[in-house]
């Protein structure tokens, strides 16, 4: 996610891999669908590439959901050990392709070989942490109140209290990762190590990687014996086929990363069921970077905005956690930061996005915002080419133009807003929107920057997931204590995150078993702890063999 | 919860302790609206009683969100010592207004003497829990990653992740619960304990109640040295006044527990606004309790029967856990506790309810459910008097009437349901709305019994928040295992639950902190531990001093 890729990409179209079908994946059976066909295209060049896709009706769709329903009561009853074997079989499987892999995605994304055979280790290493995750049965939550039959005025019965899966889970994946956060990214990973079955809709930026990936998956099921409805892969036509996946009575869950447009839609069918169920849809955020003024006078303004900039325009500005929004002092040192900054910009090319649709929204949206009341357009680049529009940088007078210079533009577009003193500045922060990164720079030796610092800190932590200091938000670490979330509209439900381990308990529910005979409670929850889990006993934890 | 309550009401009026002053508490202070007036009602007599309520105007409620708004700051900052104090001081003070408090609530809700007492008792001990919860932290949730600055070929940052409140909770109470599912019950007693200020709209059916109560709050917020804004009490009128709570952009949660109709009427509100906020809502449901062939040849049916008419009328039938719905084996074993259970029906008087208006709304539902095609009406008791309607109980053919039997009559309206095989009791329970609770009477030693419930266990997680066996779902213990919530439409959010330790989780959202500065991190992340929490540290557990 870091790696340098600052050579526009070459204009010869790229292959994808003759390994590459044109299928969907639906309960382990290849299926070409007949709604209508897809090509793939090569993100360099726009050209048509690899095998035609046949896209599947919504019948065939009907398959992979019965098929997923079918699975999860099997699935939902396999052991920790059981579900970690999956998840570690999914990471060897799709090792096992990665030359295939990398090619079909550098050729589908143009995004850089570095950073696509990267996104490839950040996938089957999420898989392993989910694999562990799995393997300790933490998220489990086993709560233990033993019965106290000689209670006055009442006695109390046993209780044990577990999470279980939610059921079928829907997946929509990225375009801006077509590994990570996609076929078997995050979301797949975390709802599999709940204990439910996945059906992922293609994304249909990357469908051949989204094959690839899937028939790995769809191994790696058929290798650790357990159903082919586990998993399914289903390739689509328009956002009829996708809203047909979340309507469906048997799907209990959506896991999505997207657009704000996409994410809504999706909500407001999941909302419209007669059983509602949970959206997860990480969508949009412009990522508030605010320098304090010690940090200016630390370090020449100069070398800040260079940073500022170089995060900016990483990848074509195409992160979640893209700094779109910066609030800088005013004055000298404010001024400097944003004239370099426009120097800056206005040297960038612009590079290739992932798709024209993608470039064109964003081309949109900076001209939207450059026409906005109380902004002001202070330098632009160059364009790359058809597909590789320009970065821009604005100031913004937030007095003015709050709700344009806090709308995000996916892409290399920055905006610039200067605050006088900071008590402006926390006004500022407390009306943006909810964001998923909020980024301080700070001298944290000088005592005015520490001391607003200080002031900063639950403004910030009531409108992001993530808080940082003296670094770039575009680097989302996989472990354990990752939030990639926050409030409206940086995700649909912000008290969960899309990376890192947490994210299991997206998919779970907790249920109470009450006087239950031993001999039909659950593993989990059975007196003589089989799987060794860490329990809740009376109210007081007691660590498990695992933990 | 489970006290007999079977004396009919006396006819006299009883009359509200004089302390009662006809306020709302806004931060402290006693208000008296100015946007009309309110008596209560004696539930016994439905005569007026007590003193007049003056109703906030928009103006005065929106005081009282501004101090809960003012007060949210410093109450996020206190100590779990500190929040700890606040909810033992609410239990101390709600203890020494006791002997008001049962006065006006048996006054206002017509509950007997020893239920009302009994629930004082419920009320207390969940703000301890809630105490004891708060003190612990581990509903912080504190995951420590440190940093691998020599980490190739990416350093880690140092990643720390807590779980923070959401901000101010409104919170809408129960009629049937007046002290321990209303104004200082366990929606309050978990947002409190998890950092949240409340506002709490009272319940127009116990206003003296919901005063005393909250001027008991008031007084332990005083104590402890917080702001007053910490806690309101809003006496309003009508539904428009708990819209425009609801619809206040500085609430950032809803608890409810009341009527489906209500509860999304809330969530519809929520929804609407610019920023979407999570509404706990628990509102319908018919708590299946399935009868297994074994179950009646054990016992006499009668004796099953008589037990279940037992529950089904107690308190009126109007706890959230009534079991409105038996799923009883066609055949003559099932044959004899229908026809047992009409007899006790037909030999039961109806009781006061808690309102006129619930006790119309359960005829009108009672007729309903008599009328509608595939239902018969077996048998109904006798009317007690204006307000307290006949018990009732009905046979529904679940091909015809399944959409009739599972809605939930608030009350003492039952449903039986034959089914003849395993697989018709399971396509029943597969096919029913989400619940609460799903009771399964069987007989263990039986094998066939054993075997059908092992097949039941994992559809009935699938329907219900708790499961229990050979019991009945009327009481609802609160600790640490308990869920007390379920698939919608038993509440509008399945994955969590309002009663029980584990409620805190629905009041918080996660951050994480990224190389932030050690003098500016929060005590609840510090690497010396301050308040000897449990965490994850490198995701493995490391339990606390107070663990």
């Amino acid at each position: 996610m870091t790696s340098a890729d600052s050579t526009p990409s070459t204009p010869s179209t790229p292959a994808v891999p003759t390994s590459v079908r044109g299928v969907s994946v639906v309960a382990g059976e290849e299926l070409t669908g007949t709604a209508g066909t897809l090509r793939a295209r090569a993100a360099a060049t726009g050209a048509e590439i690899g095998p035609e896709f046949g896209l599947l009706d919504l019948d065939q769709l009907d398959r992979a959901v019965a098929a997923a329903a079918d699975a999860a009561a099997t699935y939902r009853a396999t052991t920790p050990a059981e579900r970690s074997a999956l998840l570690t079989a999914m990471a060897e499987e799709i090792e096992a392709d990665r030359d295939d892999l990398v090619a079909c995605a550098v050729a589908e994304s143009g995004l850089p070989e570095g950073r696509i055979a990267g996104e490839v280790g950040r996938t089957t290493g999420q898989l392993r942490l989910f694999a562990g995750v799995a393997a300790s049965g933490d998220h489990l939550g086993v709560r233990l109140d033993p019965a106290l039959p000689e209670r006055t005025p009442l006695p109390r019965a046993d209780l044990r209290q577990r999470w279980v899966p939610l059921g079928p889970v829907a997946v929509f994946g990225a375009s801006n990762f077509p590994l990570a956060f996609s076929t078997a990214g995050g979301d797949t990973a975390s709802a599999l190590a709940a204990g439910c079955p996945v059906v992922v809709k293609g994304h249909p930026a990357h469908p051949g990687t989204g094959e690839l990936v899937a028939r790995a998956v769809a191994r790696a099921v058929a290798r650790v014996g357990l159903p082919a409805g586990t998993f399914s892969f289903v390739l689509g036509a328009g956002n009829e086929f996708g809203a047909a996946l979340v309507a469906d009575p048997r799907i209990k869950a959506v896991g999505f990363t997207g657009s704000r447009a996409g994410g809504l839609a999706l909500v407001d069918v999941a909302r419209a069921r007669r059983e509602p169920i949970p959206v997860y849809a990480e969508m949009s955020s412009v990522n508030p970077v605010v320098v304090l003024p010690g940090a200016l006078a630390r370090q020449d303004p100069a070398a800040l905005a260079q940073a500022f900039v170089g995060s900016l325009t990483l990848g074509s500005g195409q992160f979640c956690t893209n700094p779109g929004l910066a609030l800088v002092p005013a004055g000298e040192a404010g001024d400097a930061f944003v004239a370099e900054a426009g120097r800056r910009i206005a040297d960038a090319t612009g590079q290739r996005m992932l798709t024209p649709g993608i470039a064109e929204a964003y081309a949109r949206g900076v001209a939207d915002l450059a026409g906005a009341d109380g902004v002001e357009q202070v330098a632009t680049g160059s364009e790359g080419g058809e597909g590789a529009p320009a970065p821009a940088l604005s100031v913004a007078d937030w007095q003015r133009a709050a709700h344009a210079a806090e709308q995000e533009v996916f892409g290399a577009s920055g905006v610039v807003v200067r605050w006088s003193d900071l008590d402006e500045l926390l006004t500022i922060l407390r009306g943006v929107e909810g964001q998923l990164t909020a980024t301080v720079h700070c001298d944290v030796e000088d005592a005015q920057d520490a001391a607003q610092a200080r002031a900063l800190l639950p403004v910030l932590e009531d409108r992001a997931g993530r808080i940082l200091f003296n670094g770039w938000p575009t680097g989302v670490e996989v472990g354990h204590a990752m939030v990639h979330g926050g409030p409206f509209p940086a995700t649909s439900d912000s008290r969960t995150t899309s990376v890192g381990s947490l994210a299991v308990e997206r998919f779970q529910r907790p249920v109470c078993y009450q006087d239950v005979p031993a001999g039909l409670l659950p593993a989990a929850v059975a007196d003589d702890n089989p799987w060794g889990l860490t329990r809740r006993v009376d109210g007081v934890l007691e660590l498990g063999g695992r933990a």
